[in-house]
This record gives structure tokens, sequence and C-alpha cells, in this order.
């Protein structure tokens, strides 16, 4: 699982990279599809993921207001943070763990915990692919979607990704 | 890895659905994002999953040519036939293989199996991610991007899914 959050991490800096081109106004403006603009597709990114992996390893919410965020290096920042944390909670989880049955606040029926990754790696990679969308109709540089040529192949065979999570 | 193939096809079965109501002249509207239109989009993602897969797998290329498919109905029928050989496929190919190299003809450095199936499968879900905008803007019913509430953690529980990659 290591290589699809790793994947998504260079995903998203790079289109931060791209944004920081862009004027605020341009960010907050409000498109047809996703959760509306730029900036805020970053921000539910960010807080999805954050607050899906905290909910199933029985932490505390922590619900992130997107008005405290209120342009993109704050949200830069917030994933930053949030990342650091998911880093540590994620290098103790081990395989065993995915096959886990889990409990979250806001869905009645139980979950696995394997479950839940895929589910927000699949969210993150999907409004990214909005946001290619909107990129285009802007004109700017689209970030590659690619997992190819991100040196995630080599990391697998050197690493031991079959046994841990992270 | 078998989830990750069951999720993609049942939500590209969804869009196929959903598309079904909409006459072939928006189908194949030029757009602007991904590949161009919603009927080239569905193409793109059955024949990008299909060659690869059969590349790494060491099959020869078979190359369908989007010309051939002119409408709804021929894609979903390739979709069907390009599944039915993955699922045999991948149904041969043990957690092993996840880590072996491959070499496949149009890109010049090594890749790994398993980074090319993730490959595939983050393909899929990008495009999916457009045609949710493209759908916002014809205002027809998007579908659910989530991977839960798709029963497929249950499978993950009863299935053997750590052992086999399909």
């Amino acid at each position: 699982m290591k290589g699809w959050f790793e994947y998504n991490w260079q995903v998203r800096d790079e289109w931060f990279e791209v944004c920081r081109r862009l004027p605020l106004k341009e960010l907050i403006e409000e498109r047809t599809g996703g959760v509306g603009s730029i900036l805020k597709t970053l921000f539910h990114i960010v807080d999805v993921e954050f607050s899906w992996i905290r909910a199933i390893e029985g932490m505390e919410d922590w619900e992130p207001l997107f008005e405290d965020y209120e342009d993109l290096d704050a949200v830069k920042e917030l994933s930053d943070m949030c990342r650091k944390q998911l880093e540590e909670i994620l290098s103790n989880a081990d395989a065993d763990k995915e096959y886990s049955v889990v409990h979250v606040s806001w869905h009645s029926e139980p979950l696995v915990y394997g479950e839940v990754l895929r589910h927000v790696i699949a969210h993150e990679i999907h409004h990214i692919g909005q946001l290619s969308v909107w990129a285009k109709e802007l004109g700017i540089k689209r970030v590659s979607a690619n997992y190819i040529d991100r040196g995630l192949g080599q990391r697998m065979l050197s690493g031991n990704e079959s046994r841990v999570i992270f």
C-alpha cells in the first residue's frame, strides 16, 4: 500500500507547484464538478485522507474547516502536517491489520481497514482527474497521472511492501 | 489487487449505464481535457488496461483502433471481451509475480509487474474523474467514485487476496 500513498503525495505536491503560478482568484473560483474550486479540492483531498485514517485507527475526530485555510500555502502546510502524522500511523500498521474490521462514526456499516485505505487512495486520484480538466480549461500545465516513471517500481523491489502497509 | 480491478470494472459499467441515456452526439462531442470525448475516454481506459497487461504477460501487441468502435455498445462489448481475458490472465498471477521485472515495447526502461498493475488502475480512476466533470456540465447523474459500499471489503475478508493478485 505504501506505493499508493507515495504516488498520491508526489502527484499532490506537483499540483501544489503548478497551482503556485495561479492567482488566488483562480484558485478559489467556483468551477463545474467535484467540490467546486481548485483550492477546495486540494483541501478536501487532505481532509478526507486524514479523517478516514485517523478514524480507522480509533483516534478522535479532527475536522479542519476550509474557512481556516484561505490560500495555497495554508493548504500545503496542512497537507504536510497531515502527511507526517499519516506516515507515522501507517508505518506501525502491518499487513494483518489490512484485514481488520473497523467502525467509523459517520458510516453505519462496519468496514475493513484495507478497504478504507483503498477508498482514500481512489478518492484522491478521482479528484486529481477533475483538477486536470480545470487545468486544461485554464491552459496551464497538467501534472502527469502516471504511476510509472516515479521510482515506485524500484522501491517495491528494494522495500518490503508485501509485509507492511506503509 | 483483485479489489482494485473489481472497483474499476464496477464503476466503468455504471458509467456505461449512465452514458446509455446520452445521444451519440454527446458521447462523441469533443470536450476540454483528457482524451477529448466521453466515448473516446471509455475506449481509452479499456485499451490501456488491456494493452499493458498483455504486454507484461509477454503476449503479442493487439491494438484496437477507436475508429472501429463507433458507438457505446461497441465499446461496451470491447470492454466485456477484454475483461474476460484479463480475469483469466490475472487469476493465474500469484503475489510473487507482482515483484517480477517486465519489459514493454513502448517503454525503454524495465518496469515491475505490480507497478504496471497500479499504473493501469490509477489511469482508469483518473480518467473517470474527468468524466465526472463532463457529466456535471451535461447535468446528468455522476457515478459514485466511492470504493466503500461496493462489497469489496467483505470480499477481502472472504477471499485470499493477500496471496493471489486476482
